[in-house]
């Protein structure tokens, strides 16, 4: 089974336990709060569909773990939902905090409903996760308390890490090894909590959970790099809209660091103040030409081995465990 | 004892559990970030101290309740703390959806950081509190999942409140009869899941648990209705800044759903925009001679009737059962 093939089996149980779990806020009374929060899962609204869901790969990394560990990933989904609950939180959140309006090639929840809304339905998500652990009582009851734990401190890190990202705005001197802990909390932590909770589910020993929560761990920041890659040298990134590209929204991303650090003609150029849509294409090739595209590349690759490296001491079993293989790769050769 | 002395005691080791909790995000890198928590908790920055922490009364109650079912109340801290958590993570995100610029005589945290920020430390809260709660796991393991189901609902019922509450803003043609489920999810949720928390932790059979639980509701619908009028006929509200008045800030408060009623010359004036500083005095005075004031004392006063009369059937044991009786009495004559 390849991984396309596990995709299409997967996912359509896992959007009915989404729907199950939003269904708790479907009541007459606050019906237009129950329709943002379909609207933003990418159920309802203008331009619904697999495009407007994203692509899940959260709780596909937890289930597929789960049966790479010879256990049915099928009483694990409240969890699954957990996680992609947990980050669907952070990005309406997020998208407040940065002002984007746009998600998945639809308006975001604030710019259709305003902020006080968007932070409540940011804040209902996370509340949804918290009640979606709750139905892995039955079938886990002993590993269910160790399942919250790893979200509730992987959360602390998210905020940690949107602190990190939020503060470096506005800092100048950042060099390279900042990066690191910054994308450690907003990325890594909810990918490592995926395989980790996985690998528990699907009855793995300490020492399988560790290198599974390890592999979650490298992924993440591998898929972090890449996102990072395609915000300066990805196709919409140079010749969609500006705010595609990470050179005028001023984000601190990889590539952007590495240029500050080398100190050369993007460094002075960056130190100057925004920058335009005119010159996104020739400050992209000056970055590539100082060798931030090489260090991303290569960067990315490092984890991406990495992460291969680590599920290979899980020995992971049958066609989920090539599916994870090629998750690995598949994330990392993405164009968007 | 007194309520008072009770207090004295109490409050101080709640601080402290209060404080090893949020003491998680102390860490040099994020340290910035902790202290935004600190300075919302009333323990750091300009006017810190016990104006600025607020009254901590849900905790209060949670803890009360536990020792009027004659349990020992210092195991609950964890619980006590997470109610506290969970009622200031939804102040923060409030102050920012109302862009409330003061809260317990200081700046809000939106006000002195910038609202991506505030939405940050009110997740931060609010996952703390999920954390607190994973601390009661050695000594209540067979009562925590049930205590985090009241807190998850309890949540999502905050946020159903919410929604109402600020789709309240807009609507035209609301009656009385939409203000309490409005108040119930907004306020009466969580006061109920501290009595009901309390009372499961403090041994109460199901029964007990049950009129328990409906003094924590009865008791957060008079505290709501009481605030109510203090929004209008309470000092600062009178003779304060125009933004003490719930008249200049258009909310949907019980008097003025009672105003809007009576069709009269209030409804003429409120259905014609803003009312200003000026007019608040005289306005408050037609609302009074319109009914409202009679009607709102009358509708805190039947609620916390029923909350003394569930307490009662509660049969609260020794001074902890005195000191909540002294606690519903002063919910509703206290002056801020």
């Amino acid at each position: 089974m390849t991984l396309e093939t596990f995709f299409n089996t997967l996912i359509p149980s896992l959007e009915s336990e989404l729907q199950h779990q939003v269904a708790r806020l479907d009541e007459s009374r606050t019906r237009p709060f129950y329709e943002m929060l379909t609207y933003h899962m990418g159920w309802s609204g203008e331009g619904a569909g697999p495009r407007a869901t994203g692509k899940r790969i959260r709780p596909l990394l937890l289930l597929l773990t789960t049966a790479a560990c010879g256990a049915e990933w099928h009483p694990t989904l409240p969890a699954a939902a957990a996680v992609e609950f947990i980050h669907n939180f952070s990005l309406v959140h997020d998208d407040i905090q940065d002002q984007s309006e746009q998600r998945r090639g639809r308006l975001t929840v604030w710019k259709n409903w305003g902020k006080a809304h968007a932070i409540n339905v940011g804040d209902a998500l996370f509340i949804l996760a918290h009640l979606s652990l709750l139905d892995l009582k039955a079938r886990y009851s002993e590993e269910l308390l160790t399942v919250e734990a790893i979200i509730d401190h992987t959360c602390l890190n998210l905020t940690r890490g949107q602190f990190l990202d939020m503060s470096y705005e506005n800092q100048s001197g950042l060099t390279i090894k900042d990066y690191w802990p910054m994308v450690a909390g907003k990325t890594a932590a909810l990918f490592s909590a995926c395989t980790h909770i996985g690998a528990m589910l699907g009855g793995a020993d300490d020492s399988t959970q560790e290198v599974y929560r390890a592999f979650g761990h490298y992924i993440g920041l591998a898929f972090q790099v890449h996102d990072d890659f395609l915000g300066i040298w990805g196709d919409s990134a140079l010749t969609g809209k500006s705010t595609d590209s990470d050179l005028s929204t001023g984000k601190k991303s990889l590539p952007v660091l590495y240029g500050l650090e080398q100190a050369g003609v993007f460094a002075q150029r960056w130190v100057e103040g925004p920058i335009t849509t005119n010159e996104i294409p020739l400050l992209a090739e000056q970055l590539t030409h100082e060798g931030a595209k090489t260090f991303t590349q290569d960067s990315r690759d490092k984890m991406t081995d990495l992460a291969v490296q680590s599920l290979r001491q899980a020995n992971p079993m049958g066609e989920a465990g090539e599916a994870l293989f090629d998750l690995a790769e598949q994330l990392s050769n993405r164009q968007s």
